[in-house]
């Protein structure tokens, strides 16, 4: 089966060493408006060959959309215009509602699979692309009753493949979902980085103390704003939900403190420790 | 060289067994007022014997204090007094100003050296104890000039034995430090844990989505009341401080998103990129 991969960063770039090696694509086709970018994954071996995205479409069964959500609004309305019925689009961006909803009408729609893995690290680009960043991991398909069933059943064919556990939501069950463990701990980590480098200017040698406590909530902060504000953007609703929530916890915790009310902080810190039920 | 270790939990028990593969402890023994604790820690070989503090303490060259604050401050003055000329007493909690201005004026303040070594897991107890935890991470040890020569060089002589690094500070500098590198990370995990929880009981399914990015920012939940309430209270000036910074950026970023400035988010963003030059 030949792939096209749109967007040879991460997520494009370790799918595509993925799908070679558990058999699914047999010839992988990049594209990527970043010229530097689809060199770089040519030369690592990524990809088999670069192209323009009307070339690439011709000759592929499958096309995996993996760039920023604001450049998927952009382009997926066209590249459903030239879908041909065996054809199957699929995306695995980071929101789903406002995509979704911009392709709802067109008459390709079947064509399209909505996709998400939960998967990521904070690199990006070619150079960051790894193998087995999906094995064991989650994907989430979103609305599969508005896409054809045999775009579905090669999506979950490839899923299958690929190692991963399958899950179906709604797009705003996702994109509700995404904004509590996902969205929120990127913003928490950007926001902690900026604290503690404004100290830093302050008092010098802060990081001097730092260890693996501060490197796990900050090392989202490395992510990049081109991925990064357009998520924000489309998910904004729940992004400031939980934002909300979120400055309302600290508050309280705030509160206790200055209160020195250490009876109820530690019935607080007792309650968070429920998550040790969550993460293994 | 025969060393006795005051609570055989995460921190005291790593100790040990690093002590003892270093060749800096010939004998160790354990005091734990929590007496399941010391039977695991023998069970496990953590220790050589389990003892009383008194008996310990007539026997051991130095005396290794890895109890959480509020205990230290407790049993701290009592231990200097019967510390004999030649004995090193040393601590390894995580706040300092508190307990070097306890015993500032006590007679054998000498032979009591002030350490905490940025090392640590958001687990508890003998059996959370591994090797290797304190291998090249840093020791931070305060206010050496209060302390006896002697004293310091063989604490000195211990630090380098464990492959860590030293670095001087003091107590005012270190808690200010550690209330942005540590105590502020444990708070935002905690504030994390609680927004999350709270989303499931209303909505379900919320944790099938969570990946290693969330995992990441909210592992420290997991960490002991126990350990931590006492840190707060300890460091309770500057963590209420670090605390209002961290939720004016928090503000600021959803004020941001709330006027939708994608522009200005985006700089926020790559302002905080700037971890990169600190995180490896």
């Amino acid at each position: 089966m030949i792939v096209t991969i749109v967007g040879t960063g991460l997520i494009g770039g370790s799918l595509a060493i993925s799908l070679r090696s558990k058999g699914v694509a047999t010839h992988i086709i990049g594209v990527d408006q970043n010229e530097d970018n689809l060199k770089k994954a040519q030369e690592l071996n990524i990809i088999d060959e670069g192209a323009s995205l009307e070339a690439a479409m011709q000759r592929s069964k499958v096309v995996i959309l993996a760039i920023p959500v604001d450049g998927l609004l952009k382009v997926l309305p066209s590249i459903l215009d030239n879908a041909g019925p065996q054809q199957v689009i699929m995306d695995v961006g980071s929101t789903k509602e406002k995509i979704l909803a911009l392709v709802a009408g067109h008459p390709h729609r079947g064509r399209f699979v909505a996709a998400h893995p939960m998967a990521g690290t904070e690199y990006s680009g070619p150079e960051a692309a790894i193998p087995n960043l999906f094995t064991n991991k989650t994907m989430v398909l979103c609305d599969v009753k508005n896409s054809d069933e045999d775009a579905v059943e090669i999506v979950e064919d490839m899923i299958d493949k690929l190692q991963m556990r399958l899950v179906y939501m709604n797009a705003e069950e996702h994109d509700l979902h995404t904004a509590y463990v996902s969205h929120i701990s990127h913003i928490t980590s950007f926001a902690l980085a900026l604290t503690v480098l404004q100290k830093e200017k302050e008092h010098g040698r802060i990081f001097e103390l730092a260890s693996g406590g501060f490197e796990s909530t900050v090392r989202l902060a490395k992510s990049s704003p081109d991925m990064w504000v357009p998520i924000f953007k489309h998910n904004r609703h729940n992004v400031l939900d939980v934002l909300d929530e979120h400055i309302h916890q600290l508050q309280q915790m705030k509160d206790l403190l200055e209160n020195e009310d250490y009876d109820a902080f530690y019935k607080l810190i007792q309650k968070s420790n429920k998550i040790r039920k969550i993460l293994k």
